[in-house]
């Protein structure tokens, strides 16, 4: 499905200061019919050399104080489809290349190592991996409480799966360590989302299952398919929007995503059912 | 019911350093039959004033390095029944005297505050007071794996509700900062205890339904009516069996509870039943 | 010095709750020349019998939805004086009694217990116990930023020794587990603080040398003679201004503080100066 | 030089589990001139496909209980160099590329963004960005207490900066966490360290300064001219030696490394100099 996806991003820059954007769609998995990106302001900007998951990041360089303002449209062919899952069984460690066993180890924001005994207590007897992955999700969303201001950049995992409220960031993280704690390999991604109210970057997170990424969302705030992938990392720490370094404000932030053909016929899990979707 | 209490500590005093020690029975709600206490070792010994819970500490001053021993035995009598809570409604907070509020209060190792959402999601919807209080009791018992050093004195209920693994001071300070969540008063309770195998020193809570203190172990490592109290507080923090203030080293130490007439009738919590015991 | 105080809070209440207000003057060690106390809204509200400590608590339970008003005002004759700690030597621990003891313990905000290290490599070398104490205040107000917005309820000395953000309350916080760490018992101190900018309820911290609860504040803020007690305790679990059972709002506060009569002469320590203020 | 290195570590294999050791020298930037690795147990037993740091994992995947023994020896010539840093300004984040910006992210262990008031206060006073990092490294040095057994696995450079002791692993965790506070990239070094005692694995951490990744040991227990390395990453969790999955128990474990010719003139970092050491 083709969606538009609209950034525009006002920053004040206070002091010389560098700043890593990430907001273009990732180069794999999706088809990127057309783009436009504008930089207004004193600055040198380059995009850097994509990394193997397609991973786009854009840096500035400030010299002076000012403004800085981003402008990014795009119009993607987001190309999902379903995986079956119902017989399929949890793959053992010694199938995980390096690369995958990275996301088996605990990051800044999933503590997996802390969560072993929570994680095995609770989702321990669920046998088909998905069915697992997706009652790991149905905790979160049944537990946490989505409440916007609750939470801040150095919440945690550790942290959210008692305090148990959060944002779209937290419930990625919390699902993240949780899975990873069940030897479940998983990854934080960031994404625009069609049909989020309000339109906003959305974060959701991705398992490793029989050879696929396949993306859940524990929010439950956006249908499945309407998604845009932005970048893939350990946890938020990879895969920040913007990193600042310096002295550099956020003055306002305007995000979008408009279908623009064909008709949406929104796609979620539901409990029973073994369907998962996958970017790829 | 009668036993036989005996306390062996041996300490080496490495420098000039002041012990403060509560292995006496609290003087509040048991009879304290029989008692003796023995130091030796140069240092000047003394017992401080009660307070309001019948608590006894002992202080002792050592001015030079070498052995400190400590020898306690006593025969107590303690008085326990048990009341019905089945009818009883929890208290509101309107009726808590500034006394009781306290225990309401997050501390060092029972941060109530920050488990308030997991608290009520978790136990909310059990109307009983008793019953609410028996099932965190439960749920620590069936979650949280009795392991001795898998924590240290630092360790908080905070890691305690995720990490899931403790000894009985850890489900004790769990038990206590999940019922204070849930606005229950709960208080920490060090203990001698009858059948605990092995023999040591041990620990459980009380919280405060209907005018009561009503004592719970999530451990359930020994019968509800064999305990001898010593001290009651906020925490561990509160009722430290020894608080060291300089170098001291605890070389051995031998603890021992011992039925000393009549037959023993164990008495623990079922589910269903609300008969909660209660030493005063 | 004669001051008047003001505290206005108006609350909204969402349902049937009960609010626990702690903003009369303590009873102790000052004068309440005059007072007047409103209470506007469907409740019924009771002054709590004073502890130790005169910390006066007012309890108001409400059963209905809607507004509750309360209005303090107090005319306060503050009675500081200041004792010199030139040649006083630290109080060994065998000094303390059991009451003062508690405050050698870690508490909910004040984790001593972790920061033993810390205090003793920072500040451990500083022979006189005030001249200790000054250090300790001065280390925070030179390391940690004055910064509103930058904490919440749940932060804890043990964050703000590292962050090095916060508000009055993580100022005292953190000198109170400093001192403690260097065993000398501290506690925390809710008060009214006149040239307060701008006017709020403020904090600072008491500790304990040759016998008397000695004032300090690490903010700098206000001048430490300015000052009218509320509550002292362990730390701010204990002396919040108020601390709400159910669902009530804080809608609007007003708080003030003005010289009545006399000319005022702001006190402060220096560097060098071994005089401490008393307020008792 | 030349270092023959060996490593045995003999494993109690409890249920069919995976293991992925990594102590295998790298094979990045120092010369494997022989080498020997034995396995004996029932075991599948495979080695991984090098990472661009030469990255050398082990996995080997047990069906049945019973002993997995690992032997291994080589003789590696370490090939390092001095460069001076006297007259090198801090690189501008503008000129990192998207693989050393990773390190300048916080980590499971190296919570830099959390640290960075506490190590722009302590060190952001430093102009030249090696004499900065041998900064950092003098105050872990100088403030935290070298303690076995005073951490575990889930130690962070968040709880090292307060608690102030720890192993190898803790001081490496802290240097790198300050050093990314300080907008300089660091990351964790796994070792095979000459002369230190007793034998064991070593870590260290390299920073990135002027296109050189730069090698400080905060511990100043060995040479720094004496190391063979294993494994670099972003912390810990990257490089442990052995990280299992299922149930596998360590029995025994003996590290080696002995100089096999030539004169060993120790180096070690001195104030005032600007010679740092690179290992490439």
């Amino acid at each position: 499905m083709k969606f538009s996806i609209t950034a525009i991003l006002n920053y004040n820059v206070i002091e010389a200061s560098t700043l890593i954007l990430n907001i273009h769609p990732s180069s794999k998995n999706q088809k990127l019919l057309h783009e436009s990106f504008l930089v207004a302001g004193k600055h040198q900007t380059v995009e850097l050399e994509n990394d193997t998951e397609g991973t786009r990041l854009i840096r500035s360089a400030v010299d002076v104080a000012g403004a800085l303002n981003y402008s990014y449209a795009g119009l993607v062919d987001n190309s999902w489809h379903t995986v079956n899952f119902e017989n399929v069984d949890e793959m053992p460690v010694s199938e995980f290349s390096p690369e995958i066993l990275t996301y088996l180890y605990p990051s800044r924001y999933c503590q997996s190592d802390k969560l072993f005994r929570f994680a095995n207590h609770q989702f321990g007897n669920v046998e088909n991996p998905f069915e697992k992955v997706l009652a790991v999700a149905e905790w979160i969303n049944k537990n946490v409480e989505y409440l916007s201001g609750s939470t801040n950049a150095e919440t945690s995992a550790y942290d959210t799966v008692t305090q148990q409220a959060g944002v779209c960031r937290d419930f990625a993280h919390l699902g993240i360590a949780l899975c990873r704690a069940l030897t479940i390999p998983a990854r934080y991604c960031s994404v625009y989302a069609y049909q989020l109210q309000p339109q906003d970057f959305h974060a959701c997170f991705e398992v490793y299952l029989n050879g696929h990424w396949v993306l859940f969302d524990a929010t439950r705030l956006v249908p499945l398919n309407g998604l845009v992938k932005i970048a893939v990392g350990r946890d938020a720490a990879d895969t920040a929007i913007a990193n600042i370094f310096g002295n550099i404000q956020l003055e306002s932030m305007v995000v979008n995503s408009q279908l623009t053909e064909g008709k949406f016929i929104p796609f979620s899990y539901e409990i029973g059912k073994f369907d998962g979707i996958i970017y790829e």
